[in-house]
């Protein structure tokens, strides 16, 4: 007994890890199961308009945002985006074109959301409200991880319940959304190609400077033109709003091969690209 | 000593299970981030053609389309489509319709894509070419996880490197597809809600007696019209013979509020729906 004691306790050892391992993974598959068919139907455009992620994904979504998944997501995307501009032959005219959204495409508002939506009542309470402008202000996409690690996830909390038009217009006013990498090395290598690029967002003409002001400090550089709406497009659903001045690209001449935006208003209507590429965004929905 | 040491035992097997469990997490972790990022690539369209699963997914496919994953995908899908149908004003003139695509829609042909293609070379060797034949006619929808549970699946194998259309047409001609649970929950929906249902396949016109023969045994019931290719249509692509037939519809008066198709050439084109319902479907493309 005392000679077979050390087997049966490694067996015993084995099948019980095993249990626990099957177990935690199993619950954290359960866990996930939801949310990424919730996500899967956001990102193919089955859910239609929403303005709230379901609250048994809000902490779903933290984790794809901040981990792994949205950031491979985003390469992937921009690998097939590569992939079809290199089959593209350019003419040499400088009428090869390439339209880029901003939010969420180019630049990254997660830094805005991490304290302002998903994460604002993540903050503990004793945070003040100047210590919260804070947290935005030196909040970096790289260490929103961090920052997660270290606030009480327990406790139950809520996503972008309303937009805040204005917070988020001083948030882009501090130029300082980080660029979403894998949109950074695509738009390099587009030029590198000879490709025209256009940037068209819905961000409003008075935040010209603090656009272009960002995109430049995150590495953009040489875009033809920068299309933000004028006053007469206020209003407009994004759809129509981007179609039409793709149009006006097409009439001027350009051949628009590739769109990569975030959200299908960017990629539907009229004057639609080639080839579209849908960037991920379970954050909100712009119709 | 003595006393501390089952506590201490204790502790190195709590350390030791975590660490396992970490372990085994991570690595299931990792080896999904990229599929499922090809999959979101896939099923945003980002991919464009393709006719392979890339060979490093092709166990992740099938644990998707054999697990929770698949099933739940389509019932959160299925569950839009409703949302969206409830609010549709039905105007009781028999005009407002439904479009469902069939394969991978309505039925499933994941019995015949288990045998050929991702599950071909799973089976043993051992296996007559009789005995594969018994397979892709036994085999069930809900025994399909059974099947890979017997099978050793730490061999290398591919999926659906070249589609054999003799053998798929064999298995249309067998009408034992398996209905998409959420799709014929759906469908039945509808049918009470009102809408008139119309199928519209890529299926030839000389498939319409097993076709409309399996979605019967498979409990769809009281469609308006089973649409399949004539011989004209042979050759368009899908979207392009799609349209055209949608077009048709419009014509006759109809109003087609949804379109529920697990192919992007399903619902884009022309006389396209109000709302499309993107389906998943990770095992082929069809442009």
């Amino acid at each position: 007994m005392a000679k077979s004691q050390p087997l049966f306790s490694l067996l015993l050892f084995i099948f019980i890890s095993g249990t626990i391992s099957q177990s935690i993974i199993q619950l954290s598959r359960d866990h996930d199961v939801y949310c990424n068919s919730w996500r899967f139907s956001v990102e193919t455009n089955d859910v239609g308009y929403w303005d709230q992620v379901p609250s048994r994904c809000v902490s779903y979504v933290q984790d794809y945002m901040t981990g792994d998944g949205y950031r491979s997501d985003s390469e992937v995307a921009a690998s097939y985006a590569l992939g079809f501009a290199k089959t593209v032959e350019i003419a040499g005219d400088g009428k090869d074109a390439w339209v880029f959204d901003v939010d969420e495409t180019l630049l990254s508002n997660l830094p805005y959301y991490a304290v302002h939506g998903f994460g604002y009542n993540l903050l503990p309470n004793s945070f003040s409200d100047s210590t919260r402008e804070e947290v935005v202000i030196m909040i970096s996409f790289r260490t929103i991880a961090e920052l997660t690690d270290r606030i009480d996830c327990s406790a139950p909390f809520k996503l972008s319940e309303s937009f805040d038009e204005l917070s988020f217009d001083e948030w882009v006013d501090l130029a300082e959304a980080p660029a979403i990498k894998a949109s950074l090395n695509l738009y390099k290598e587009l030029k590198q190609l000879g490709f025209t690029v256009f940037m068209l967002t819905g961000r409003s003409e008075h935040q010209r400077n603090a656009t272009a002001k960002n995109l430049q400090l995150e590495g953009y550089s040489d875009w033809e033109r920068l299309i933000l709406r004028e006053s007469s497009d206020q209003g407009k659903p994004a759809t129509l709003y981007k179609s039409q001045r793709r149009l006006e690209l097409v009439n001027e001449g350009y051949r628009i091969h590739g769109n990569s935006g975030d959200q299908w208003s960017d990629l539907y209507g009229f004057a639609v690209s080639e080839r579209s590429f849908k960037l991920p965004n379970p954050l909100y929905y712009i119709p």
